[in-house]
């Protein structure tokens, strides 16, 4: 626990309908109201993620790019597995940018790994098996991540580009309570078995994707995200609008400061 | 973390003006109210501080010690350095209880430790300096630790009596932020330093002593607490009433559960 942890707002997705409606007809608006509002929550960072986009997809995604960009000077995180997609944004940012992101899925290493080199943005790559499966335990993953890693370099990509993504699956998995202290493992272990202090990021909703009582949810991801913190992860894809999981993620950062009236600022 | 975390609730304190009372007017239904109150709150173990009881020490430990065994079946910590007292209290009772505690302080080599043999009961050992200073850094812990541990050995105490507690200064104290730290590395390091799954505590109100809001207070103890998790503390001493960081506590034991109906039962 070194660094302190940054903060991606996931509010913009398409599964918001407020944001679909607004990519569907070009407008503006409730996209720069949203980014404002995530970046006074506390965003470091915000996150699209506009689906599939099959139709007009570059002009939908400048469209989106521009937006943010015209709204708020933080970086954008673009989300999403089409890669023409991912370069259409690219071609429009100005700012700095995250391609999330890759796995060793064959079509993903040959197009969108490149762009992260194209473009020398970061990208984030997933802890996933060739076919999308998620990998049982740490061992595997950390297997995973060292074919990540070599990829990378062989596409020539700044290592320090490299974000890793270890997959968090559900608690209410199988084995969701095993799988979620492996993650743990993984992000303590990654950067010693890399040999250098390569940066990690969880999508912390997945821990309790599924049924359940949100309220149950809620405290399950705030009790989970410092034990995250503790293992030194480097960012987190959160609902900026979770009040209690914000102020969480603050007071983490306020215990690590090394500022001894940080704390009275929370 | 392979554990489940044991809650002691540490509302049984002398600073409590209704526990002075009934402790003076030997008035055993408050105490019995109050450790009743803790258990259905989901205390796992009673933290009985008395103050220094000047007077009638004996008597007054005995009928503590009876009143709380009246009202519930829970491990009992007795929590004072007063050498007579804690005589008094093992002596009467009759259910498992935790010495709490001693250090390298030569009086409470000599006049605490040996009870914990001659009790056979649990002891916490403080990683404090003889002279009762709060040790710098990790490395300094972990010198007092094998101490601690030698110290039990020569008296021929079962290794599995000693619960470690690593001392947390207050994040406002100069190198508090640091502190914080360092006491998570020494709960992760004991175990592989002496060579056996030596339990520890924590008082994690500790955290956030002095001046400061409570809201404020509680936020930070309940972000530090999964940290503590996530370092594999066996055993934290917090104020049972204390309804959020409660919550957080039975959280994080839901998600080391292995269970995957527990969370179900949050």
């Amino acid at each position: 626990m070194t660094k302190q942890l940054i903060i991606i707002a996931d509010n913009l997705q398409i599964t918001n309908q407020t944001i679909e409606r607004a990519i569907v007809n070009y407008d503006p608006e409730p996209i720069a109201t949203m980014v404002k509002k995530c970046e006074a929550a506390g965003a470091q960072a915000i996150d699209i993620n506009p689906g599939p986009i099959p139709l007009n997809t570059k002009e939908k995604m400048a469209f989106l790019v521009n937006t943010i960009q015209s709204a708020t000077d933080l970086p954008i995180v673009i989300d999403t597995a089409n890669p023409a997609a991912i370069y259409a944004g690219l071609k429009e940012n100005r700012k700095k940018a995250i391609i999330n992101g890759f796995s060793l899925e064959s079509v993903k290493l040959k197009k969108i790994l490149p762009l992260a080199k194209r473009f020398n943005v970061e990208i984030i790559g997933y802890l996933l098996h060739p076919d999308g499966h998620v990998p049982a335990n740490a061992h595997d993953r950390l297997q995973i991540a060292v074919e990540i890693f070599k990829a990378c370099e062989n596409e020539g990509i700044d290592k320090n580009n490299l974000i890793i993504d270890p997959i968090l699956p559900p608690l209410n998995w199988e084995n969701g309570p095993f799988q979620a202290l492996e993650v743990l493992s993984v992000i303590k272990i990654l950067p010693e078995l890399l040999g250098f202090p390569v940066k990690t990021v969880v999508g912390l909703s997945n821990l309790t994707a599924g049924k359940g009582e949100k309220a149950k949810k809620l405290l399950l991801e705030r009790t989970y995200l410092p034990m995250l913190c503790a293992s030194d992860l480097s960012m987190v894809l959160v609902n900026i609008f979770h009040h209690e999981t914000i102020k969480v993620a603050k007071a983490y950062n306020t215990i690590i400061s090394k500022d001894i009236f940080a704390w009275e600022e929370i």
